[in-house]
């Protein structure tokens, strides 16, 4: 059993909200300040590719008991669907049998985790920008005309990748910090539903269409609708700068996107409406102060979007601090100790994973001895599972650590450049010669993971 | 010739005096705005490592006719002499004979470099602070009681490792970022002169006490002193942390330092007065905005200490703009462009190699392979000067690229690798066999530097 703190949470996102509820379990008083308005009241603004929930936040709700209800606003997505021009669609599926990736609007589950975190009695108190904090005293400065100074016992800063709490902790001496942007940008664009409301894609899909530099995805929604992302350079041939007439854009999407071009009616109006979003990824620690204050989600570590993982990653960390509260109860030195130590290789590593990853979303599903490679890894993987989980399956449908699915993932990619040598691959692949050759690599390329 | 130009530049530093005098030269206008007092008028208490002036800082004074004044407040050293415990004094020296680095004081050097900004008409504004820079007009906002608003040509950023110009252009979308501090900080001591005047320790050496994880040096001064410093982790065994009372730091130094000891008399004084600072590496991208604001010197690159290059680097950015004004002349988005483009990445390098350098000062330099290593790398490189230039040459008796001298040097560590593995090595270290098997190797590593 804890000791009931007062709390206060920077930071009304997912994070933050699933953070409230974690804490109003044990008791605990939860405030929750954010800078913007109530998004239940408001219609949503946001910028926001569409979220994809697997294992790890799956498990973090389950624990809270909310999973149930929020799976109730998914869409389950078992496979890519990979749209090549003048080919046939190719299904290319996430794991086995079963298992799936849930496509969510953020806003969506957004008002629905806010409601039931207040449903739990952690009190919201939004429109309140938080000007400064004071570490050592975990005290709040809020308000706009009366300055506010709003003392507690443990602080939580969830408030994003351009975090308020973490600029403070960066004005400390000895605090490592990075923001580095890919060269690329994203920008939304929807398929509305059928009349009939149903789907014009198939639903239980995420699809792609890799063009190389630059890829349009598209996450189902509930209503029918596609949410589609845009990726695609600043600058350079294939750009956002070089698209800025309407007919230069719409040229554009009918060379490289022929077969959904016509999906999307307001192609023009939305390409010039909506904004065109850079992708950051910031490291920093430490993650804590003390007893007094820790970063968590986005504000500890905000990653690109190409594996899926950011909300994920979030809710995980919930989940570990949640493990250290049971273990070392009031010691909440120890406990953000633990929590910074055991994440950060973690959430380096799933950094890393998700900026590689857009090079396998963008080039390598469009290529024949990339998909020849992962028909040979889900066959052997079929076949030992002891002795092969896909990386991909690894991040997604395990909660083993991201630095060991990293780690693992090299060794299987330098495993599987040597497969991918065998004379006629093409045609051996699904022999039990090139079985035996895995079998007899997995003994030469040690594993770095403990076992 | 330029169109002569109002410009600013804030911090009155090394690299900004230096850069205020070229601008000078070329008929610009100049204003050079710092928040400090004038450091001529006041007794010196900034934090400094002495600093180490080698051919690339040497060639940016002389370009502007400033070296043999510069010269006259410099000590020669041509070599590191090593004081490993229980073992006579061993002197390593730096490159050919005539080749050496110079020690100059900060203080010395800085208030030498204003007045001769001065004596070209550079207006020195001390004592103001700037709040502000709007990027896109050029325009500086200082003053206390009263705001002031200035607006220039161009602006440059010569205000260091936590520069206020970088701050601002980090607030940009797309600006990348990083600042890593070592586990490492360091202390300043100081060994006084002889009554009469002269060097304790050998004037012409940088002194190092090379133990592990941390180390001692000592650089000379003019007025017969040296200037120690102490770099060592700053918590665990043998830290900064550990050393927390009088008698632990006389056991410590009378331990590790039983030759140096009686000459620091202010040794307990100075070590708990002193502070103990951070060290840091800070890189950043973009260094421009558009024709505007460039950032030059630390504020575009801070680096550690340990190659002695963070001043000439930022002198070595002077020249290179300087050489860019020649070519483009009126056109300054093409001079910062192109001077931003081949600066980053040997700024990059030289942080890479001065990150480096701790562990070959610390460690390596009290490690009999190394020192043979050294000595059949120096035997080769004067049989074949065309065929080898040691990395610590290329990097502080040459102009060539820090990035080609990185490459080179990652070239030679394989050759040298090898070459330590052959049998008896330490015998035939001097022979004919050895060095047909470097002639072989250089043939077989291919090299990355264009000729």
């Amino acid at each position: 059993m804890q000791t009931p703190k007062k709390t206060a949470i920077v930071g009304s996102g997912l994070v933050g909200s699933l953070l409230a509820i974690y804490l109003r379990h044990r008791g605990h008083e939860v405030d929750i300040f954010d800078r913007r308005p109530d998004i239940r009241t408001i219609k949503f603004s946001g910028r926001s590719i569409n979220l994809a929930m697997s294992l790890r936040g799956w498990q973090a709700l389950e624990e809270v008991g909310i999973a149930d209800e929020v799976k109730k606003v998914a869409v389950r997505m078992d496979k890519r669907a990979i749209h090549m021009p003048g080919k046939p669609l190719y299904f290319q599926y996430y794991g086995k049998e079963g298992e799936a990736i849930y496509s969510i609007s953020r806003d969506v589950l957004n008002k629905k985790m806010i409601d039931l975190a207040e449903a739990t009695g952690a009190r919201f108190i939004f429109e309140s920008k938080v000007w400064d904090v004071d570490l050592p005293e975990a005290t709040i400065h809020i308000g706009q005309a009366q300055r506010e100074a709003r003392k507690y016992d443990l602080v939580f800063g969830a408030d994003g990748a351009f975090s308020r709490v973490r600029h403070k902790m960066q004005r400390q001496s000895r605090f490592n910090y990075s923001q580095e942007f890919l060269d690329s940008g994203y920008k939304e664009l929807t398929i509305p539903p059928n009349p009939d409301g149903s789907h014009k894609l198939d639903k239980h899909s995420l699809h792609i269409w890799p063009r190389g530099a630059f890829m349009l995805i598209a996450l189902p929604n509930l209503d029918g609708s596609f949410t589609c992302t845009l990726f695609m350079p600043f600058e350079g041939k294939n750009s956002f700068e070089m698209l800025d007439t309407e007919s230069k854009v719409q040229e554009f999407f009918e060379h490289y996107f022929p077969d959904v071009v016509e999906d999307i009616p307001s192609l023009l109006k939305e390409f010039f409406k909506n904004p065109t979003s850079a992708l950051v990824t910031i490291k920093c620690f430490p993650w804590t102060y003390w007893d007094k204050v820790a970063l968590i989600g986005d504000s500890a570590h905000a990653i690109v979007p190409f594996y899926g993982q950011g909300m994920n990653a979030g809710f995980e960390d919930i989940q570990v601090l949640n493990n250290l509260m049971n273990v070392h109860e009031d010691d909440w030195e120890t406990i953000f100790k633990q929590y910074q130590a055991e994440r950060k290789p973690n959430a380096d590593a799933i950094a890393e994973l998700s900026f590689r990853n857009f090079m396998e979303m963008s080039t390598k599903t469009a290529d024949k001895r990339f998909i020849l490679r992962k028909k040979i890894e889900s066959r052997f993987a079929e076949k030992h599972p002891d002795k092969w989980v896909p990386l991909y399956s690894r991040v997604t449908f395990s909660d083993r650590p991201y630095a060991e699915a990293l780690a693992e993932g090299d060794r299987q990619r330098i495993i599987m450049d040597k497969v991918m040598q065998m004379d006629n691959i093409a045609e051996i692949w699904d022999s039990g010669e090139v079985e035996q050759e895995i079998l007899s690599l997995l003994n030469l390329v040690p594993s770095k993971v403990a076992r």
